[in-house]
């Protein structure tokens, strides 16, 4: 068999689907898994499909102690008609090759991953759910698994897909929600490894997050590390500010994810001819362009939620009403049309949308 | 059983224990490990020891993602007379629960865990080697289990403590090492996870370690993330200078690991009547000190080493000879009275060694 040739056993015990029930997000996972082996010397090797299960993994794997790892997330969408599309896939697995790159994680076969994650979905194609809003998260990610405590890259990796049936971010409707602007706590800093998607930058925004959540917020804003002072992400989405008539996000700077949907907005609002300038936003321009009136919209993009509207930002004690409290005019045309192409109901100029092959 | 009665499992089939060979740092490890599981509601539960085996979690767990992780370095050392003695093992389980408290993971039972270390060692106290300079590594470590994706604290972990045999760092006698000072990549940054032993720290610092391996440097010296000037760590270890009659290293300002050698150099020296100055260290002061001769020794502090002497600093393209290439007197002083400690072999006024209980 090719390196190449994917290797498939199904599972001989498909598990219930989970019927009607909140889905959530992340909870429920299919019957299939994608495994690929990663040995110093051999390279990536072993593409398989093989039925959902455990993981078993020497105690002493690089993973568990020093976090080598790195991951993606991306969604397949079903259609009115029953097709299914998957989103910028080839955006996500360039990305995380870009984190392979600073994790010291030797890069994956793009096409191949590509072909692994059609084929998975494919074979778990009853499990992408139909109800409106609802889509099937897939989540590739990296670990390293060398049984070694030196302190040095790995030298063997296990690549994993995993596919989760999840529920609609907004069944009760888009709602703005309250943002903790964090103070302290950093999630990551220029020459670090804000820009990778790795477990690091996540481990670091617990804390954060769990006294925003105690506090009554759903998320944190988090400042820059070295002035404390430049916004950077919101929980774990980009940000985007409508000051006036203009959409204003971080530029990326080597400490924040260059969010999929990040781009993917700015480039719908420039095709809107809506005026998006990506630089530094210091917290102190946001307070002003408060005060003056200026600041129309706040909210977040990510894969998981698409958009998400901030109703409050709470600085330095003082709580800040943003566009009345309701979801900005930006913010729901950028939802309305993302999720128009995701789910096939409107043309895709931009030529994101990529459908299973063989499929009708 | 009682919650705090720890359940063994013996193996049936033991391992060949390395002779003779190189065992190198972490490669090797013992025939039992230390399991205890915690689950939200019930609390750390079942702690046992089990034979040394693969770790089965489900692909979604969350220290895969999010690498919501913490993990302790300690040594058992052998005595001439065959005792077995553990070094400071309260202040790296007192550490665990700090990088706990910053992982958002539930603290564990201190003394429950000292008599799990205990119970571990002396069932596999064969391993323990004895050859001059070996030691046994000992490496708890929790990892977060709940299998959910969404970014949130755990609410499953498991805490897993094993054994490794370790062989002399020194096997060819103290060897001053060459140092690149970092420009770009950061380990860490006030505000982040630095002063936590967790996983995304080390992963942090891989790539800039490969960068100074490729030019023929043994490590890297880092600086902070928010000046690019203040000294931080070298390696995985704390820095020391010995600048004219002081002994100077990077006050723990939340950015870098308190490590236990740290502690314990600085207290040896204090005793020593060596003035200790716990306080920032610009690299341009080290650069001036060099060049007006008051730089006498520089040395990393860790467990895995005790002291790691630098050579020679390698900064903007400049070379700079420390101390001569040679190990310095600190250094070498600090080595040889914290080994004689560890090793039974004087007498130990700090109370830092531990012996086994119920040990001839």
């Amino acid at each position: 068999m090719g390196a190449y040739e994917i290797e498939i056993e199904r599972t001989s015990s498909p598990k219930e689907k989970p019927q009607g029930e909140a889905l959530g997000f992340g909870r429920f996972f299919t019957d299939h898994m994608f495994l690929m082996d990663y040995d110093a010397g051999e390279g990536w090797h072993h593409p398989r499909i093989v039925p959902y299960g455990p993981i078993a993994l020497d105690p002493a794997a690089k993973a568990f102690h020093y976090a080598q790892t790195a991951f993606e997330g991306l969604k397949a969408y079903r259609t009115d008609e029953g097709r299914i599309l998957l989103f910028r896939p080839r955006s996500n697995l360039a990305r995380l090759n870009r984190s392979n790159e600073r994790l010291s994680i030797p890069p994956i076969d793009e096409e191949l991953a590509l072909r692994a994650l059609k084929e998975l979905v494919r074979l778990d194609r009853d499990w992408v759910p139909s109800e409106p809003g609802t889509s099937l998260y897939i989540r590739p990610f990296i670990i390293a698994t060398e049984p070694a405590l030196g302190v040095s890259p790995s030298r063997q990796y296990r690549f994993v897909v995993i596919l989760s049936p999840v529920g609609a971010y907004y069944a009760q409707g888009i709602r703005p929600v309250s943002i903790h602007v964090e103070p302290d706590y950093v999630r990551a800093v220029r020459g670090g490894l804000g820009a990778a998607k790795t477990g690091g930058n996540y481990a670091s925004g617990l804390r954060a997050q769990e006294g925003a959540a105690e506090a009554g917020h759903a998320q944190v804003l988090w400042l820059d590390g070295v002035h404390r002072r430049y916004i950077e992400e919101v929980g774990s989405m980009n940000v985007f500010f409508r000051i006036g008539d203009a959409a204003v996000t971080p530029a990326l700077g080597g400490s924040i994810l260059a969010g999929v949907t990040r781009d993917s907005a700015i480039r719908l609002l420039r095709s809107w001819d809506v005026p998006v300038e990506e630089r530094a936003i210091s917290i102190d321009e946001i307070v002003e362009a408060h005060e003056s009136g200026g600041l129309k919209e706040a909210f977040g993009t990510g894969t998981a939620a698409v958009v998400s509207p901030i109703g409050e930002l709470h600085w330095r004690g003082e709580r800040r009403v943003v566009g009345g409290g309701e979801t900005g005019e930006l913010c729901r045309r950028i939802y309305g049309s993302l999720t128009a192409i995701q789910y096939g109901r409107a043309p895709d100029p931009f030529g994101w949308t990529e459908p299973l092959d063989g499929q009708p």
